[in-house]
């Protein structure tokens, strides 16, 4: 007989997780944020071998401690300040616990009902609290659906763009060779090259069109400019992807004029707003959305900033018949007659894998433990910190500001220049008090400032510009 | 103030939730295994809108038992046959549990160095747990990865051979059309066929290569006639995708003989073992990975078999040099030290997504609660089960097995025809008791007995047969 773990067995060790984790999040504060281990450290330790009789649960705990504790990076220190956050929340966990225990499969409609249609109804939900336009809504043709990723969901979108510009061919015949082109600006994340390389349209199909040296959001003109070239040659404009927030420095494009350039060719418009998108929960914010109307598809992941755990990106459709049209591929195992009825949503054919679990459990928990009010001032609490940081930049003239920071991003520099801000990066971070990462804003090495921890207050950010600024 | 759920909250409701996964294991035989609500019943009973104000934790358990629980189709519902399983057990979820817990995300080795270390390593023993090749061990060219799926994985295997065969052109320049052909058998999962959509071949570069009528596999020298069909005309083939396990019947391709096909013409070998190949942790099943050593790439799920919940899809390379061509891409804010130094794994490069989460954590934990004995173990009893089922279904005259049974999978008809064989399947699902799914073998409807619930025992498939074989 295996010996699985019994349900009394199962209560006593999660309890003992549960405690684990509150205890983390008690002392997390006092771990160097940044782990200081070389490489292979960690696996010097690992026995070699897998065991040939099971271990008692408590084995695990006391190796997460000893072993794997020292090579954590703790991004859910509040003075992390690196990349994007990933917020982990209480909700989230227990949310995500949920839909470990209830451990169901809902890769179609038939196979946990709920699983679909509190997904769908969460992210009608969601696009409620954002104030997304109605064209995203699944009462309408379009709708969300949790992808992975937002490289995901720029992939998805992709695909669904070369269907609908193609008629439907690409799916069968493929994307041939130099026939479409995507467009996005110089500042927009790495996940739209890979797709583009993914989709086999190779990286030579996209287009970086330049920014605005001011703004740093992609020039209109510059665009229309590259799309008619392109249609010129014979090359057909499949996708524009537009940044609300792009990585290295949070940079907004015009989302409308995008969309209506887009548009007049043919082209679907799928707006990346990964990080920044959560902000519009609240309404002095939603500027960042204005255009997003006119666009085909939407991301932005609660899994960064919305208190969601990883993996969570909202994703949202105007026209799902497109993206499912794209992947949909009925082979007979998974006929069923709710699918035949045409009545259903079937998320598999909304992204690449068939399998899923139940994301939308943990979002509905955050939702409801915090209400649209408490997202607000998560989200509003940030910026005003970041605001406040970056007047210490601008009234300290060994610094400068690099970029516009209207939410919590700030970009800024030594003015001693690149060696002297990489030094201090080195510096801060190897300190253990915070860590901070590293971009470059028009040739020149810049600090990223991303606030936007669960736990992160403004003694932190003070605690973080004192060593920042301390020589 | 934004109100997060405070340490001492977290433990109150996450010992409540503990009790509620452990009541729900305690209790879930009574449930019916299949949800019998209706299109929109789920969403009918949720608000329309979001609540502006939190809630009590309590609420969403409420609603959790109330609203979603009639609209749940219970996966780990030890009567639960359709499809494949998706397990779940105490480990997977505690491990995962922790996870969440610590939030850290390990796109790059630098961002966690924990998390990467110990995923290479988890993937390490589980290729000796399974006794793979050492092709696929990190310390030489090759090495494991977790991805989110077994569609996934062949995604990313046809994108690794792009780039192989081309000399890393597709990535750059794109698949072109009618360039390269993909091959596998009419079994193969459909996964296969939309990983060539998604890649931009489209499926008209697939070549479905007929299977020997009784075994169900592959027939090698069709695919030879098929890639040199291709080569004469142009066409360069780039993949050779191999079942062990297919999805309808549990059909397996006699791989070392397709490896040798595929090299000889310089195509990549993949394997989809997504569901059988977990069954090797057992010495007595290895067969079943006959000439694997050949392969280029290779995946099994040990969220379907294993015990490993949703999502845990084991993925490994002989050459990750390809992957990591096809895939890699660094930004500026990603360049770090380790990244540069070349020591170091930086996951991000081996799948599509940016973000991942500490996914290793929950097969380490598996693996060393049950330990090689447990698994062979879990394995064993299913395999002993279905070929007892099987025993019944031969002896019983009305009734005819369909195809080989080695494992766990066992499919089957009512020699009275299609529609009987439906009405059957409509009868029992309908009871409530117990779920199984049906395929089409050779034109005609057949139902598949797929075993392996953590919680099946012998009771269960005995009482399925008990309801099956009574008018
Ligand atoms: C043989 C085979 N391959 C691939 C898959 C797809 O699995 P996933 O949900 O991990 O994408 C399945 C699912 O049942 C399968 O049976
Ligand atoms: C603007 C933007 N888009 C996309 C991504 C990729 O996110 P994911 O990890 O969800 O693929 C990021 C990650 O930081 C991002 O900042």
């Amino acid at each position: 007989m295996t010996a699985h773990m019994t349900p009394d067995e199962f209560r006593r060790y999660g309890r003992e997780v549960i405690d684990w984790i509150a205890d983390y999040y008690e002392n997390v504060e006092s771990l160097p944020v940044l782990s200081q281990v070389a490489p292979g450290d960690i696996r010097a330790a690992l026995p070699s071998d897998p065991p040939e009789h099971g271990e008692p649960f408590e084995a695990v705990l006391r190796d997460l401690d000893d072993v794997l504790l020292p090579g954590i990076t703790h991004w859910q220190h509040p003075s992390f300040f690196g990349f994007f956050p990933a917020n982990a929340s209480g909700p989230a966990i227990l949310g995500d616990l949920l839909a470990s225990g209830l451990g169901v499969q809902g890769m179609l409609w038939a196979t946990s009902p709920s699983a679909t249609e509190l997904e769908t109804h969460v992210l009608d939900w969601f696009a409620t609290l954002l104030d997304l336009p109605s064209t995203f809504r699944s009462s309408g043709s379009g709708g969300g659906v949790i992808q992975h990723s937002a490289s995901d969901a720029a992939l998805v979108a992709l695909i669904a763009a070369l269907h609908r510009v193609s008629g439907g061919r690409t799916e069968r015949e493929g994307v041939g060779s130099g026939r479409y082109a995507v467009y996005t600006s110089e500042q927009t994340h790495s996940s739209v090259e890979k797709a583009c390389r993914v989709a086999g349209l190779g990286a030579d199909a996209l287009r970086k069109i330049p920014v605005d040296p001011a703004t740093l959001a992609v020039q209109p003109t510059l665009l229309r400019e590259a799309i008619e070239t392109d249609v010129r040659r014979g090359v057909t404009p499949a996708l524009v992807v537009a940044s609300i927030g792009a990585t290295g420095t949070g940079a907004i494009d015009p989302v409308g004029e995008l969309a209506d350039i887009a548009h007049q060719h043919g082209a679907w418009l799928h707006v990346d707003a990964a990080w920044a998108g959560v902000a519009a929960v609240a309404p002095e914010f939603r500027w960042i959305n204005d255009g997003v109307g006119r666009a085909d598809s939407y991301c932005t992941n609660p899994h960064k900033w919305l208190l969601t755990n990883f993996d969570c990106d909202a994703f949202w459709v105007a026209d799902r018949a497109a993206l499912v049209g794209a992947l949909s591929i009925l082979p007979e195992y998974l006929r069923n007659a709710a699918t035949e009825s045409g009545a259903v949503i079937d998320y598999r054919d909304w992204h690449v894998p068939l399998g899923r679990r139940f994301r939308a459990l943990k979002l509905w928990a955050v939702i409801r433990w915090y209400g649209a009010e408490g997202l607000r001032e998560h989200v509003r609490g940030h910026v005003a910190l970041a605001q406040e940081f970056a007047s210490w930049v601008a009234a300290d003239d060994r610094f400068e500001l690099l970029a516009p920071h209207p939410l919590a991003l700030v970009t800024f520099r030594l003015r001693a220049g690149d060696e002297a801000t990489r030094a201090l990066m080195e510096r801060v971070n190897s300190s253990g008090e915070l860590y901070l990462t590293h971009t470059v804003v028009d040739g020149k090495v810049a600090l990223r400032m991303a606030i936007g921890g669960t736990l992160t207050e403004s003694r932190h950010v003070q605690a973080a510009w004192q060593l920042l600024s301390s020589p």
